[in-house]
Protein backbone atom coordinates (compact mmCIF):
# COMPACT_ATOMS: atom_id res chain seq x y z
CA UNK A 1 0.00 0.00 0.00
CA UNK A 2 1.37 3.60 -0.90
CA UNK A 3 1.75 6.34 1.64
CA UNK A 4 -1.40 8.21 2.08
CA UNK A 5 -2.28 11.16 0.18
CA UNK A 6 -3.57 13.87 2.62
CA UNK A 7 -6.49 15.90 1.45
CA UNK A 8 -4.47 18.62 -0.79
CA UNK A 9 -2.95 16.07 -2.73
CA UNK A 10 -6.34 13.76 -3.91
CA UNK A 11 -7.44 14.88 -7.37
CA UNK A 12 -10.46 12.72 -7.20
CA UNK A 13 -12.45 11.98 -4.17
CA UNK A 14 -15.02 9.31 -3.83
CA UNK A 15 -17.39 9.81 -0.83
CA UNK A 16 -18.79 7.15 0.63
CA UNK A 17 -22.21 9.64 1.93
CA UNK A 18 -24.26 8.34 4.78
CA UNK A 19 -27.26 11.13 6.04
CA UNK A 20 -26.19 14.34 7.47
CA UNK A 21 -24.56 17.56 6.44
CA UNK A 22 -20.75 16.06 6.64
CA UNK A 23 -21.01 14.34 3.48
CA UNK A 24 -22.40 17.35 1.51
CA UNK A 25 -19.69 20.34 3.28
CA UNK A 26 -17.13 17.81 1.88
CA UNK A 27 -18.38 17.71 -1.57
CA UNK A 28 -19.29 21.28 -1.61
CA UNK A 29 -15.52 22.40 -0.07
CA UNK A 30 -13.87 20.05 -2.92
CA UNK A 31 -15.68 21.84 -5.77
CA UNK A 32 -15.10 25.31 -4.07
CA UNK A 33 -11.61 24.66 -4.24
CA UNK A 34 -11.85 23.33 -8.07
CA UNK A 35 -12.00 19.60 -7.58
CA UNK A 36 -14.14 17.01 -8.54
CA UNK A 37 -15.34 14.51 -6.59
CA UNK A 38 -18.18 11.34 -6.74
CA UNK A 39 -20.49 10.49 -4.38
CA UNK A 40 -21.55 7.25 -3.57
CA UNK A 41 -25.17 7.52 -2.49
CA UNK A 42 -25.74 4.92 -0.04
CA UNK A 43 -29.24 3.89 0.00
CA UNK A 44 -30.69 7.26 -0.79
CA UNK A 45 -28.87 9.15 2.37
CA UNK A 46 -27.47 11.72 0.05
CA UNK A 47 -30.45 11.66 -2.17
CA UNK A 48 -31.30 15.41 -1.53
CA UNK A 49 -27.96 17.18 -2.62
CA UNK A 50 -26.28 14.34 -5.09
CA UNK A 51 -27.69 15.17 -7.78
CA UNK A 52 -25.80 18.54 -7.71
CA UNK A 53 -22.36 16.09 -8.40
CA UNK A 54 -21.19 12.89 -10.19
CA UNK A 55 -23.05 9.76 -8.23
CA UNK A 56 -24.73 6.78 -8.42
CA UNK A 57 -27.23 5.20 -5.67
CA UNK A 58 -25.84 1.98 -4.13
CA UNK A 59 -27.31 -0.36 -1.84
CA UNK A 60 -25.14 -1.84 1.33
CA UNK A 61 -24.61 -4.65 -0.08
CA UNK A 62 -23.18 -3.82 -3.63
CA UNK A 63 -19.43 -3.99 -2.43
CA UNK A 64 -18.75 -4.73 -5.98
CA UNK A 65 -20.37 -2.31 -7.70
CA UNK A 66 -18.71 0.71 -5.81
CA UNK A 67 -15.34 -0.88 -6.11
CA UNK A 68 -15.90 -0.77 -9.67
CA UNK A 69 -17.76 2.79 -9.76
CA UNK A 70 -14.65 3.80 -7.88
CA UNK A 71 -12.57 2.25 -10.62
CA UNK A 72 -14.47 3.59 -13.60
CA UNK A 73 -14.36 7.12 -12.13
CA UNK A 74 -10.84 6.82 -11.25
CA UNK A 75 -11.09 8.05 -7.90
CA UNK A 76 -7.74 8.16 -6.30
CA UNK A 77 -8.67 8.33 -3.05
CA UNK A 78 -12.16 8.03 -0.60
CA UNK A 79 -13.64 9.16 2.44
CA UNK A 80 -16.67 7.95 4.61
CA UNK A 81 -18.64 10.69 6.13
CA UNK A 82 -22.43 10.95 7.45
CA UNK A 83 -24.03 8.64 9.58
CA UNK A 84 -26.04 5.12 8.79
CA UNK A 85 -28.26 3.02 10.61
CA UNK A 86 -26.74 -0.25 11.16
CA UNK A 87 -28.65 -2.12 8.55
CA UNK A 88 -30.34 -5.88 8.97
CA UNK A 89 -27.76 -8.46 7.12
CA UNK A 90 -30.80 -10.16 6.28
CA UNK A 91 -32.23 -7.17 4.67
CA UNK A 92 -29.84 -6.05 2.62
CA UNK A 93 -29.26 -6.60 -0.96
CA UNK A 94 -25.57 -8.28 -1.77
CA UNK A 95 -23.85 -8.20 -5.16
CA UNK A 96 -21.93 -11.26 -5.98
CA UNK A 97 -18.77 -9.37 -4.49
CA UNK A 98 -20.63 -8.71 -1.46
CA UNK A 99 -21.98 -11.44 -0.43
CA UNK A 100 -18.46 -12.97 -0.71
CA UNK A 101 -17.67 -10.75 1.94
CA UNK A 102 -20.64 -11.94 3.87
CA UNK A 103 -19.02 -13.85 6.71
CA UNK A 104 -16.35 -10.91 7.01
CA UNK A 105 -19.34 -8.72 7.55
CA UNK A 106 -20.69 -10.18 9.68
CA UNK A 107 -17.50 -10.62 12.09
CA UNK A 108 -17.60 -6.72 11.51
CA UNK A 109 -21.29 -6.21 12.75
CA UNK A 110 -19.96 -7.99 16.30
CA UNK A 111 -17.89 -5.21 16.66
CA UNK A 112 -18.69 -2.02 17.70
CA UNK A 113 -19.57 1.17 15.07
CA UNK A 114 -15.54 2.03 15.25
CA UNK A 115 -14.67 -2.02 14.45
CA UNK A 116 -17.49 -1.94 11.97
CA UNK A 117 -16.19 1.44 9.94
CA UNK A 118 -12.41 0.45 10.46
CA UNK A 119 -12.96 -3.01 8.66
CA UNK A 120 -15.02 -1.30 5.76
CA UNK A 121 -12.02 1.56 5.36
CA UNK A 122 -9.77 -1.49 5.63
CA UNK A 123 -11.85 -3.23 2.66
CA UNK A 124 -11.65 0.01 0.86
CA UNK A 125 -7.49 0.02 0.90
CA UNK A 126 -7.33 -3.15 0.08
CA UNK A 127 -8.75 -2.54 -2.97
CA UNK A 128 -6.12 0.24 -3.84
CA UNK A 129 -8.43 3.18 -2.73
CA UNK A 130 -6.88 4.94 0.18
CA UNK A 131 -9.41 5.90 2.78
CA UNK A 132 -9.03 9.78 4.35
CA UNK A 133 -10.90 10.99 7.18
CA UNK A 134 -13.39 13.56 6.37
CA UNK A 135 -11.53 16.20 8.46
CA UNK A 136 -8.55 16.43 5.77
CA UNK A 137 -11.12 18.25 3.72
CA UNK A 138 -12.97 20.58 5.65
CA UNK A 139 -9.85 21.81 7.75
CA UNK A 140 -11.55 25.14 9.26
CA UNK A 141 -14.53 22.94 10.52
CA UNK A 142 -12.84 21.35 13.28
CA UNK A 143 -13.43 22.63 16.96
CA UNK A 144 -10.46 25.26 17.91
CA UNK A 145 -9.73 25.69 21.67
CA UNK A 146 -11.08 27.76 23.74
CA UNK A 147 -14.42 30.33 23.61
CA UNK A 148 -15.95 29.59 20.23
CA UNK A 149 -19.14 31.02 21.01
CA UNK A 150 -20.42 32.72 24.58
CA UNK A 151 -18.40 32.34 27.97
CA UNK A 152 -17.52 28.88 29.55
CA UNK A 153 -19.72 28.71 32.38
CA UNK A 154 -19.76 24.69 33.47
CA UNK A 155 -16.24 24.17 34.30
CA UNK A 156 -16.89 21.14 37.04
CA UNK A 157 -19.68 20.10 34.60
CA UNK A 158 -16.71 19.86 31.75
CA UNK A 159 -13.78 18.53 34.19
CA UNK A 160 -16.74 15.58 35.36
CA UNK A 161 -17.87 14.52 32.23
CA UNK A 162 -14.30 14.45 30.65
CA UNK A 163 -13.46 12.15 33.35
CA UNK A 164 -16.78 9.95 32.46
CA UNK A 165 -15.72 9.83 29.11
CA UNK A 166 -11.47 9.19 29.85
CA UNK A 167 -13.25 5.92 31.79
CA UNK A 168 -15.22 5.04 29.10
CA UNK A 169 -12.42 5.46 26.47
CA UNK A 170 -11.44 1.95 26.52
CA UNK A 171 -14.66 0.65 25.60
CA UNK A 172 -15.83 1.75 22.51
CA UNK A 173 -19.36 3.39 24.05
CA UNK A 174 -20.74 6.78 22.85
CA UNK A 175 -18.43 10.06 22.80
CA UNK A 176 -20.92 12.24 24.74
CA UNK A 177 -22.21 12.63 28.03
CA UNK A 178 -24.53 15.29 29.43
CA UNK A 179 -23.72 16.94 33.05
CA UNK A 180 -26.02 19.23 35.21
CA UNK A 181 -25.33 20.02 38.81
CA UNK A 182 -22.11 18.00 39.39
CA UNK A 183 -24.65 14.67 38.58
CA UNK A 184 -24.83 12.92 35.11
CA UNK A 185 -27.85 12.43 33.47
CA UNK A 186 -26.99 10.43 30.62
CA UNK A 187 -24.48 8.62 28.81
CA UNK A 188 -24.37 8.45 24.94
CA UNK A 189 -24.33 4.99 23.58
CA UNK A 190 -25.36 3.39 20.53
CA UNK A 191 -28.24 5.84 20.36
CA UNK A 192 -26.69 8.73 19.20
CA UNK A 193 -26.25 12.39 20.77
CA UNK A 194 -29.41 13.01 19.22
CA UNK A 195 -31.96 10.72 21.36
CA UNK A 196 -29.10 11.31 24.46
CA UNK A 197 -30.55 15.05 24.29
CA UNK A 198 -33.73 14.16 23.62
CA UNK A 199 -33.86 12.03 26.71
CA UNK A 200 -32.30 14.62 28.94
CA UNK A 201 -35.10 17.25 27.78
CA UNK A 202 -37.71 14.77 28.52
CA UNK A 203 -35.74 13.63 32.30
CA UNK A 204 -35.90 17.42 33.28
CA UNK A 205 -38.42 19.43 35.52
CA UNK A 206 -40.21 22.10 34.05
CA UNK A 207 -37.84 25.39 34.17
CA UNK A 208 -34.74 23.14 35.25
CA UNK A 209 -31.94 24.53 33.43
CA UNK A 210 -28.56 24.58 33.45
CA UNK A 211 -25.76 21.63 32.66
CA UNK A 212 -23.48 20.74 29.72
CA UNK A 213 -23.04 18.59 26.94
CA UNK A 214 -19.21 16.88 26.56
CA UNK A 215 -18.58 15.36 23.50
CA UNK A 216 -14.89 14.38 22.48
CA UNK A 217 -13.66 11.54 20.08
CA UNK A 218 -13.21 8.00 21.40
CA UNK A 219 -9.61 6.79 22.66
CA UNK A 220 -8.35 5.07 19.93
CA UNK A 221 -10.86 6.27 17.32
CA UNK A 222 -9.58 5.27 13.34
CA UNK A 223 -8.78 8.65 12.51
CA UNK A 224 -10.07 7.59 8.89
CA UNK A 225 -13.83 6.70 9.85
CA UNK A 226 -15.93 9.92 10.73
CA UNK A 227 -14.99 11.80 14.03
CA UNK A 228 -18.19 13.24 16.40
CA UNK A 229 -19.72 15.52 15.03
CA UNK A 230 -21.64 18.71 16.07
CA UNK A 231 -24.02 20.84 14.01
CA UNK A 232 -27.32 23.17 14.17
CA UNK A 233 -29.56 20.34 15.32
CA UNK A 234 -27.32 19.55 18.54
CA UNK A 235 -27.67 23.12 19.06
CA UNK A 236 -31.42 23.01 19.18
CA UNK A 237 -31.26 19.50 20.98
CA UNK A 238 -28.94 20.69 23.41
CA UNK A 239 -31.05 24.34 23.53
CA UNK A 240 -34.31 22.01 23.97
CA UNK A 241 -32.66 20.30 27.35
CA UNK A 242 -32.36 23.52 28.85
CA UNK A 243 -28.08 23.20 28.93
CA UNK A 244 -26.02 26.04 29.49
CA UNK A 245 -23.53 25.18 26.52
CA UNK A 246 -21.98 22.72 24.79
CA UNK A 247 -18.28 21.74 25.58
CA UNK A 248 -15.64 19.48 22.76
CA UNK A 249 -12.56 18.30 21.98
CA UNK A 250 -10.91 21.01 20.43
CA UNK A 251 -9.04 19.51 17.42
CA UNK A 252 -11.04 16.44 17.78
CA UNK A 253 -14.82 17.28 17.10
CA UNK A 254 -16.50 18.52 13.72
CA UNK A 255 -18.52 21.86 13.50
CA UNK A 256 -20.61 21.23 10.84
CA UNK A 257 -22.06 23.98 8.99
CA UNK A 258 -20.00 25.70 11.20
CA UNK A 259 -21.24 30.08 10.37
CA UNK A 260 -25.12 28.74 11.09
CA UNK A 261 -23.90 26.20 14.55
CA UNK A 262 -21.96 29.20 16.07
CA UNK A 263 -25.16 31.50 15.12
CA UNK A 264 -27.80 29.30 16.14
CA UNK A 265 -25.57 29.31 19.63
CA UNK A 266 -25.73 33.06 19.91
CA UNK A 267 -29.21 32.70 19.19
CA UNK A 268 -29.87 30.48 22.14
CA UNK A 269 -27.33 31.67 24.57
CA UNK A 270 -25.39 28.35 24.39
CA UNK A 271 -21.74 28.32 24.75
CA UNK A 272 -19.68 26.85 22.64
CA UNK A 273 -16.14 25.65 23.98
CA UNK A 274 -13.10 23.63 23.10
CA UNK A 275 -10.99 22.29 25.32
CA UNK A 276 -7.67 21.18 24.38
CA UNK A 277 -6.73 16.92 24.38
CA UNK B 1 -26.08 7.62 68.20
CA UNK B 2 -26.46 4.64 68.97
CA UNK B 3 -25.36 1.14 67.47
CA UNK B 4 -27.95 0.37 64.30
CA UNK B 5 -30.35 -2.47 65.15
CA UNK B 6 -30.67 -4.87 62.81
CA UNK B 7 -33.84 -5.37 60.99
CA UNK B 8 -34.55 -8.73 63.74
CA UNK B 9 -33.96 -5.84 66.34
CA UNK B 10 -36.32 -3.00 64.88
CA UNK B 11 -40.14 -3.46 67.18
CA UNK B 12 -41.89 -0.65 64.73
CA UNK B 13 -39.94 0.40 61.57
CA UNK B 14 -41.29 3.41 59.96
CA UNK B 15 -41.24 2.91 56.47
CA UNK B 16 -40.57 6.32 53.76
CA UNK B 17 -42.55 4.57 51.03
CA UNK B 18 -41.14 5.77 47.52
CA UNK B 19 -42.72 4.46 44.39
CA UNK B 20 -42.92 0.47 43.00
CA UNK B 21 -43.18 -3.01 44.91
CA UNK B 22 -40.23 -2.07 46.99
CA UNK B 23 -42.05 -0.60 50.16
CA UNK B 24 -44.67 -2.76 50.04
CA UNK B 25 -42.95 -5.85 49.94
CA UNK B 26 -41.39 -4.41 53.40
CA UNK B 27 -44.59 -3.88 54.95
CA UNK B 28 -45.81 -7.53 54.19
CA UNK B 29 -42.79 -9.09 55.45
CA UNK B 30 -42.68 -7.08 58.34
CA UNK B 31 -46.52 -8.06 58.81
CA UNK B 32 -46.04 -11.78 58.32
CA UNK B 33 -43.79 -11.90 60.87
CA UNK B 34 -45.60 -10.37 63.32
CA UNK B 35 -43.82 -6.92 63.54
CA UNK B 36 -46.11 -3.62 62.94
CA UNK B 37 -44.92 -1.02 60.53
CA UNK B 38 -46.22 2.86 60.18
CA UNK B 39 -46.10 3.80 56.29
CA UNK B 40 -45.13 7.31 55.38
CA UNK B 41 -46.43 7.23 51.76
CA UNK B 42 -44.48 10.37 50.13
CA UNK B 43 -46.64 12.06 47.87
CA UNK B 44 -48.93 9.20 47.60
CA UNK B 45 -46.70 7.09 45.66
CA UNK B 46 -47.58 3.99 48.31
CA UNK B 47 -51.43 4.98 47.75
CA UNK B 48 -52.50 1.99 46.42
CA UNK B 49 -51.33 -0.22 49.03
CA UNK B 50 -50.80 1.93 52.22
CA UNK B 51 -54.29 1.70 53.36
CA UNK B 52 -53.77 -1.74 54.24
CA UNK B 53 -51.34 -0.56 57.61
CA UNK B 54 -51.00 2.25 59.57
CA UNK B 55 -50.18 5.26 57.23
CA UNK B 56 -49.99 9.16 56.31
CA UNK B 57 -49.26 11.08 53.41
CA UNK B 58 -47.08 13.72 53.52
CA UNK B 59 -45.48 15.85 51.11
CA UNK B 60 -41.82 15.99 50.52
CA UNK B 61 -41.54 18.89 52.53
CA UNK B 62 -43.25 18.45 55.15
CA UNK B 63 -40.02 17.34 56.81
CA UNK B 64 -41.66 18.49 60.32
CA UNK B 65 -44.65 16.47 60.08
CA UNK B 66 -42.59 13.47 59.05
CA UNK B 67 -40.73 13.48 62.15
CA UNK B 68 -43.16 13.96 64.78
CA UNK B 69 -44.88 11.03 62.98
CA UNK B 70 -42.64 8.76 63.42
CA UNK B 71 -41.78 10.44 67.09
CA UNK B 72 -46.07 9.91 67.81
CA UNK B 73 -45.92 6.47 66.46
CA UNK B 74 -42.70 5.57 68.46
CA UNK B 75 -40.76 4.13 65.45
CA UNK B 76 -37.18 2.73 66.78
CA UNK B 77 -35.75 2.93 63.22
CA UNK B 78 -36.72 3.81 59.33
CA UNK B 79 -36.07 2.59 56.35
CA UNK B 80 -36.32 4.45 53.03
CA UNK B 81 -37.50 2.30 49.99
CA UNK B 82 -39.19 2.80 46.51
CA UNK B 83 -38.30 5.30 43.84
CA UNK B 84 -38.94 8.85 43.75
CA UNK B 85 -38.44 11.49 40.72
CA UNK B 86 -36.98 14.26 42.13
CA UNK B 87 -39.15 17.12 42.49
CA UNK B 88 -38.18 20.72 42.05
CA UNK B 89 -37.50 22.53 44.91
CA UNK B 90 -39.77 25.51 43.82
CA UNK B 91 -42.69 23.03 43.71
CA UNK B 92 -42.15 21.42 46.62
CA UNK B 93 -44.83 22.64 50.15
CA UNK B 94 -42.54 23.03 52.78
CA UNK B 95 -43.71 22.74 56.57
CA UNK B 96 -41.26 25.49 58.87
CA UNK B 97 -38.57 22.65 59.63
CA UNK B 98 -38.74 22.07 55.98
CA UNK B 99 -38.06 25.24 55.44
CA UNK B 100 -35.21 25.56 57.98
CA UNK B 101 -33.82 22.73 56.04
CA UNK B 102 -33.89 24.44 52.70
CA UNK B 103 -29.96 25.25 52.15
CA UNK B 104 -29.32 21.91 53.38
CA UNK B 105 -31.46 20.33 50.56
CA UNK B 106 -30.36 22.53 47.56
CA UNK B 107 -26.77 21.39 48.75
CA UNK B 108 -27.70 18.10 48.61
CA UNK B 109 -29.65 18.68 45.43
CA UNK B 110 -26.43 19.89 43.76
CA UNK B 111 -25.24 16.00 44.53
CA UNK B 112 -26.01 12.60 42.49
CA UNK B 113 -28.76 10.50 43.74
CA UNK B 114 -26.61 8.34 46.28
CA UNK B 115 -25.34 11.82 47.86
CA UNK B 116 -29.00 13.06 48.08
CA UNK B 117 -30.62 9.69 49.48
CA UNK B 118 -27.31 10.10 52.11
CA UNK B 119 -27.74 12.99 53.19
CA UNK B 120 -31.79 12.55 54.01
CA UNK B 121 -30.61 9.09 55.87
CA UNK B 122 -28.20 11.30 57.55
CA UNK B 123 -31.03 14.13 59.02
CA UNK B 124 -33.29 11.36 60.14
CA UNK B 125 -30.26 9.47 61.85
CA UNK B 126 -29.59 13.25 63.36
CA UNK B 127 -33.50 13.03 64.88
CA UNK B 128 -32.90 9.95 66.25
CA UNK B 129 -34.56 7.39 64.27
CA UNK B 130 -31.56 4.93 63.15
CA UNK B 131 -32.19 4.37 58.87
CA UNK B 132 -31.66 0.39 57.94
CA UNK B 133 -31.37 -0.67 54.10
CA UNK B 134 -34.93 -2.33 52.87
CA UNK B 135 -32.52 -5.48 52.73
CA UNK B 136 -32.59 -5.91 55.93
CA UNK B 137 -35.94 -6.89 56.44
CA UNK B 138 -36.16 -8.86 52.66
CA UNK B 139 -33.44 -10.90 53.97
CA UNK B 140 -34.45 -13.85 50.82
CA UNK B 141 -34.74 -11.50 47.99
CA UNK B 142 -31.27 -10.48 47.22
CA UNK B 143 -29.47 -12.46 44.18
CA UNK B 144 -27.95 -15.26 45.16
CA UNK B 145 -24.58 -16.41 43.78
CA UNK B 146 -24.56 -19.07 40.61
CA UNK B 147 -27.83 -19.48 37.87
CA UNK B 148 -31.57 -18.55 39.39
CA UNK B 149 -32.99 -19.41 36.69
CA UNK B 150 -32.30 -21.05 32.96
CA UNK B 151 -28.24 -20.65 32.02
CA UNK B 152 -25.78 -18.46 31.74
CA UNK B 153 -25.06 -17.85 27.85
CA UNK B 154 -23.49 -14.74 27.57
CA UNK B 155 -20.51 -14.38 29.46
CA UNK B 156 -18.27 -12.27 27.34
CA UNK B 157 -21.22 -10.03 27.83
CA UNK B 158 -21.31 -9.91 31.34
CA UNK B 159 -17.45 -9.29 31.99
CA UNK B 160 -17.89 -6.36 29.49
CA UNK B 161 -20.53 -4.68 31.37
CA UNK B 162 -18.97 -5.20 34.91
CA UNK B 163 -15.63 -3.53 33.21
CA UNK B 164 -17.71 -0.74 32.13
CA UNK B 165 -19.46 -0.46 35.30
CA UNK B 166 -16.33 -1.00 37.19
CA UNK B 167 -15.21 1.86 35.32
CA UNK B 168 -18.13 4.19 35.86
CA UNK B 169 -17.99 3.39 39.60
CA UNK B 170 -16.52 6.49 40.93
CA UNK B 171 -18.40 8.58 39.28
CA UNK B 172 -22.05 8.13 40.73
CA UNK B 173 -23.57 7.28 37.62
CA UNK B 174 -26.42 4.34 36.67
CA UNK B 175 -25.96 0.96 38.09
CA UNK B 176 -26.57 -0.87 34.84
CA UNK B 177 -25.94 -1.52 30.82
CA UNK B 178 -26.73 -3.37 28.12
CA UNK B 179 -24.35 -5.52 26.21
CA UNK B 180 -25.15 -6.96 22.76
CA UNK B 181 -22.87 -8.57 20.32
CA UNK B 182 -19.76 -7.45 22.08
CA UNK B 183 -21.20 -3.84 21.91
CA UNK B 184 -22.70 -1.73 24.76
CA UNK B 185 -25.63 -0.72 23.30
CA UNK B 186 -27.27 2.02 26.12
CA UNK B 187 -25.42 2.72 29.56
CA UNK B 188 -27.94 3.99 32.35
CA UNK B 189 -27.66 7.00 34.20
CA UNK B 190 -30.77 9.15 35.83
CA UNK B 191 -33.36 7.62 33.47
CA UNK B 192 -33.34 4.40 34.74
CA UNK B 193 -33.10 1.00 34.06
CA UNK B 194 -36.90 0.47 32.86
CA UNK B 195 -36.21 3.88 30.72
CA UNK B 196 -32.48 2.61 29.04
CA UNK B 197 -34.21 -1.06 28.64
CA UNK B 198 -37.21 0.72 26.57
CA UNK B 199 -34.61 2.75 24.59
CA UNK B 200 -32.60 -0.79 23.81
CA UNK B 201 -35.79 -2.29 22.41
CA UNK B 202 -36.66 0.77 19.70
CA UNK B 203 -32.93 0.71 18.80
CA UNK B 204 -32.90 -3.03 18.00
CA UNK B 205 -33.88 -4.14 14.43
CA UNK B 206 -36.50 -6.27 13.69
CA UNK B 207 -36.22 -9.45 14.68
CA UNK B 208 -32.88 -8.73 16.33
CA UNK B 209 -32.16 -10.93 19.64
CA UNK B 210 -29.49 -11.82 22.26
CA UNK B 211 -27.59 -9.66 24.70
CA UNK B 212 -27.48 -9.09 28.73
CA UNK B 213 -28.90 -6.79 30.98
CA UNK B 214 -25.84 -6.37 33.88
CA UNK B 215 -26.40 -4.62 37.10
CA UNK B 216 -24.65 -3.98 39.78
CA UNK B 217 -24.80 -1.61 43.13
CA UNK B 218 -22.29 1.59 42.64
CA UNK B 219 -18.92 1.53 44.29
CA UNK B 220 -19.48 3.20 47.81
CA UNK B 221 -22.98 3.17 47.43
CA UNK B 222 -24.81 3.76 50.98
CA UNK B 223 -26.24 0.39 51.86
CA UNK B 224 -28.93 2.64 54.42
CA UNK B 225 -30.68 3.80 51.05
CA UNK B 226 -32.41 1.45 48.81
CA UNK B 227 -29.97 -0.79 46.52
CA UNK B 228 -30.87 -1.61 42.58
CA UNK B 229 -33.28 -4.29 42.18
CA UNK B 230 -34.84 -6.15 39.43
CA UNK B 231 -38.48 -7.06 39.41
CA UNK B 232 -41.26 -8.56 37.19
CA UNK B 233 -40.83 -4.83 35.15
CA UNK B 234 -37.58 -5.86 34.67
CA UNK B 235 -37.88 -9.11 32.85
CA UNK B 236 -40.60 -7.38 31.14
CA UNK B 237 -39.14 -5.05 29.20
CA UNK B 238 -35.46 -7.06 28.95
CA UNK B 239 -37.95 -9.25 26.73
CA UNK B 240 -38.94 -6.61 24.93
CA UNK B 241 -35.65 -5.43 23.98
CA UNK B 242 -34.80 -9.16 22.90
CA UNK B 243 -32.02 -9.83 25.51
CA UNK B 244 -31.22 -13.16 26.32
CA UNK B 245 -31.23 -12.59 30.52
CA UNK B 246 -30.22 -10.57 33.02
CA UNK B 247 -26.79 -10.71 34.79
CA UNK B 248 -26.47 -9.41 39.04
CA UNK B 249 -24.05 -8.87 41.53
CA UNK B 250 -25.10 -11.42 44.23
CA UNK B 251 -26.12 -9.70 47.27
CA UNK B 252 -26.01 -6.59 46.03
CA UNK B 253 -29.49 -6.25 43.82
CA UNK B 254 -32.54 -7.20 45.20
CA UNK B 255 -35.16 -9.64 43.21
CA UNK B 256 -38.70 -7.93 43.87
CA UNK B 257 -41.25 -10.55 44.15
CA UNK B 258 -38.57 -12.85 43.45
CA UNK B 259 -41.59 -15.74 42.74
CA UNK B 260 -43.01 -13.48 40.23
CA UNK B 261 -40.40 -12.61 38.79
CA UNK B 262 -38.23 -15.37 38.06
CA UNK B 263 -41.32 -17.66 37.09
CA UNK B 264 -41.87 -14.66 34.23
CA UNK B 265 -38.42 -15.03 33.61
CA UNK B 266 -38.52 -19.18 33.16
CA UNK B 267 -41.81 -18.16 30.94
CA UNK B 268 -40.46 -15.68 28.66
CA UNK B 269 -37.16 -17.48 28.27
CA UNK B 270 -34.49 -15.52 29.92
CA UNK B 271 -31.73 -16.25 31.94
CA UNK B 272 -31.26 -14.56 35.73
CA UNK B 273 -27.74 -14.94 36.76
CA UNK B 274 -25.60 -14.01 40.27
CA UNK B 275 -21.95 -13.26 39.69
CA UNK B 276 -19.57 -12.92 42.55
CA UNK B 277 -19.34 -9.18 43.38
Amino acid sequence: MSPKPDGASVRHLGILAGAGRLPKEVAEARRSEGRSVFVVDLEGAAADWAADFAHERVSLGQVGRVLALLEREGCDAVTMAGGLTRPSLTKVRFDRQGLALVPRLVRLFRRGDDGLLSGVADLFEEHGFPVIGADAFLPCSVAETGAIVGELSEEGGVALGRAILDALGPFDIGQAVVIAGGRCLAVEAAEGTALMLDRVAALRLEGETGGVLVKMPKRGQDARVDRPAIGPDTIRAAHRAGLSGIAVEAGGVFVLDAARTEGLARETGLFLHGFEP
